[in-house]
């Protein structure tokens, strides 16, 4: 029964009943967290061969004769250009291998149009006003680069099939001070959705005010699948760019921090060549070369994308029923009650839950006393605020199932004793 | 017989026979290097052991109960910070550990200073003149970095003990634009030459009229010794500056560049807390961690500085016959022909050759045309401009011992004949 249908006395019963099994739970002196996506030990465990597949004898010279031990190749290994170049469908070409994040590839891209500039246009530092749009709810650490340049942050809305591009295109279109946008396109930090293909081609199609507009496009999740066979596809958005004429407008970023290892993979920047040769020539000043050998790791580990493909399906069969035990246990306690909404990914890290207005901060509070973090409430939106105060973002990855089942049954006592509480305040 | 005092008639017919030898030797067609400080073959090779030490079966846990395969721990581990902290005999809480590369570290810290200022001062992108002191000749990669962020360039001279301190003092004290300066105190890049203790007392003594100024202590070479028994000592500039009660005047950048594998290293920063909890505060929007399973195959390479220093002593091995090779090829064409100068080196890379004024660039153009790079005439001074067009670059390190021979004869042949032509010019 919904609870919004329960009488006053209904709702106090249950709610004692819930608070009793609250503080029991909290007795019990848990310390588990669903605040991060960080890959578990079991999935790092199927990396671990990769690390002696680079070991005293591995040849270390290149097809194009560099030691991978020396300095040089500014823009990467050819070898791992190829294994970024399948993943995202593009040419070698229009790849630059970075260091091993691509949160510091996206954060020094910002940091070279703020120093420099885009291609020529005024760098951003002598601009009274930069500002990016950020569709909500987010990726918190996109947001913290914009913090830090000082960019103003405007929120847009998203639903199943991504931004609002009704908001986007008129934003872009009309303000030259924008000059990025925060797109999380496939399994989307938290949602987990996936942008349409009507999205992605009015993307492409985007007419900006500024020149140094640009799509920030953080395909974090694109080879993130949970099931061999659902699967969501996202059209190539450099391809589309190209189609559009607007081969300069995107920036598409990627990494195998959750393929291989988190803060010990490698990343990748996919560009049209005019802003690859911009970026590498900018390059030049800060590094000599990025780890080659860890490259080399990388594209040894996996000769071809069928390999990838089989690995990233050791890493479904592990996360998978992680999602599917959080979901259950959603549907089962707050499927009927009226108070909540969450999505129901295919793929990523994230579960995007959504609470009653004004609740999330609480629920989150509350789940931390009992020895549960989860991501503070509001981190997906810019500023670290929630209009709403409602959504919160799960993240089952890390803790064990037994854990994360364990996690999960406080948090929906949790949820279910705010909204109850929300229910009677406005009564 | 010095030059100068031979008759016109001879010189030319010395000319004569040398440009007979350079055209033999253009010949050759040969294609060899002395133009970077790239470690050789033979030196790489003596790291390899290192890519076996972590393996499939090392257990990736640190003693802090992190795992190195994932996500944290952004200011390095601490067993990475212990090896850095006994190479620049700080406190391992004054060292954070960077990625692959020094020269990154180096630019990154200049452009948080640009973008956010230093310890709450105005950020440098707000200011209208940003000035930095170069010692000259220097390391060009030091002066791209300002290049890049508009920072005007001043020449400091240098002589055997270090910069010219009079000028430091003078130009520090009085000029609040001067944010900072570059060193390389110890087997300096390329005189080689390691700063006096009075020198270092008297950086720590600074009385800087900018309260962001800050000293950029590259000491890039501190364990690069070429003997076991000649080893020059620096005074430590962290301990100098505490004493002098200038504790947040300097950053210390190292790395194991040229001690394991070039590019494939790990980097270091060493500052006072304050300093540190700042960088650290701000990577924060940069990075969620670096590569700590690279962190952790070198604290397990070099268990103790016995480890290392025995290391570096078989660097000094393969490095040290090609210095007294170039020099006493030096010594024997030149030593007595009065037209050049040149440093000798206790360690580091390079050795710095002053040719007569105005014919550097002629004697590395003729070298370049027999196939023997140099380093560009000028890189060692910022903007590329050697007032005196006079200094070469020579970094012996990357070609074998009998490659670098023959590209010597060639070096020797070139500078005499620009020597004596330029004699000849003034007759």
């Amino acid at each position: 029964m919904s609870y919004s249908e329960m009488t006053t006395a209904e709702l106090n019963g249950l709610r004692e009943q819930l608070l009793a099994a609250y503080e029991e739970k909290k007795g019990l002196g848990l310390n588990l967290s669903m605040a991060r996506g960080k890959p578990s030990k079991e999935q790092l465990d199927l990396s671990m061969p990769m690390f002696s597949i680079v070991n005293e004898n591995t040849p270390m010279v290149g097809e194009d004769g560099m030691d991978f031990r020396n300095y040089g190749v500014l823009s990467g290994i050819k070898e791992a250009k190829r294994l970024f170049a399948q993943i995202l469908e593009v040419e070698p070409e229009n790849i630059v291998i970075y260091g091993n994040a691509s949160l510091n590839l996206m954060y020094d891209t910002v940091a070279r149009a703020f120093v420099r500039g885009v291609l020529g246009s005024t760098p951003w530092c002598k601009l009274d006003k930069v500002k990016f749009l950020c569709p909500v709810p987010g990726y918190d650490r996109h947001f913290t680069i914009c913090e830090f340049f000082g960019i103003e942050m405007i929120n847009v809305p998203m639903d199943e099939n991504g931004p609002d591009m009704d908001m986007v295109e008129k934003l872009v279109s009309e303000d030259p001070a924008v000059k990025g946008i925060w797109c999380v396109p496939m399994y989307s930090n938290p949602t987990g959705i996936t942008y349409s293909d009507e999205v992605v081609k009015r993307f492409a199609n985007l007419k900006p005010a500024a020149e140094d507009f640009r799509i920030y496009w953080d395909n974090a999740y694109c080879i993130h699948h949970l099931y061999a066979d659902k699967q969501a596809k996202l059209l190539n958005i450099v391809d589309e760019c190209r189609k559009a004429g607007n081969e300069d407008m995107v920036y598409e970023f990627c990494s195998t921090s959750k393929v291989t290892f988190a803060g010990a993979g490698i990343s990748a920047l996919a560009a049209s060549e005019k802003n690859i040769k911009s970026i590498v020539d900018m390059m030049n000043a800060q590094i000599i070369s990025f780890d080659k050998t860890n490259q080399l790791r990388h594209a040894l580990f996996f000769p071809d994308m069928y390999a990838l493909k089989a690995h990233m399906m050791k890493h479904a069969d592990i996360m998978r029923p992680k999602f599917e035990g959080v979901l259950e246990m959603l549907d089962k306690e707050l499927g009927d009650a009226g108070v909540a909404s969450w999505t129901r990914p295919l793929g990523g890290y994230f579960i995007s839950f959504d609470a009653m207005e004004g609740c999330a901060k609480k629920i989150v509070s509350m789940c931390k006393d009992a020895g549960i973090v989860m991501t503070g409430a509001g981190a997906a939106y810019p500023y670290g605020k929630d209009p709403k105060d409602s959504n919160i973002r799960i993240a089952p990855s890390f803790p064990s199932k037994d854990e994360l089942m364990q996690a999960c049954e406080i948090f929906v006592i949790c949820v279910k004793i705010v909204s109850i509480e929300k229910i009677l305040e406005t009564r």
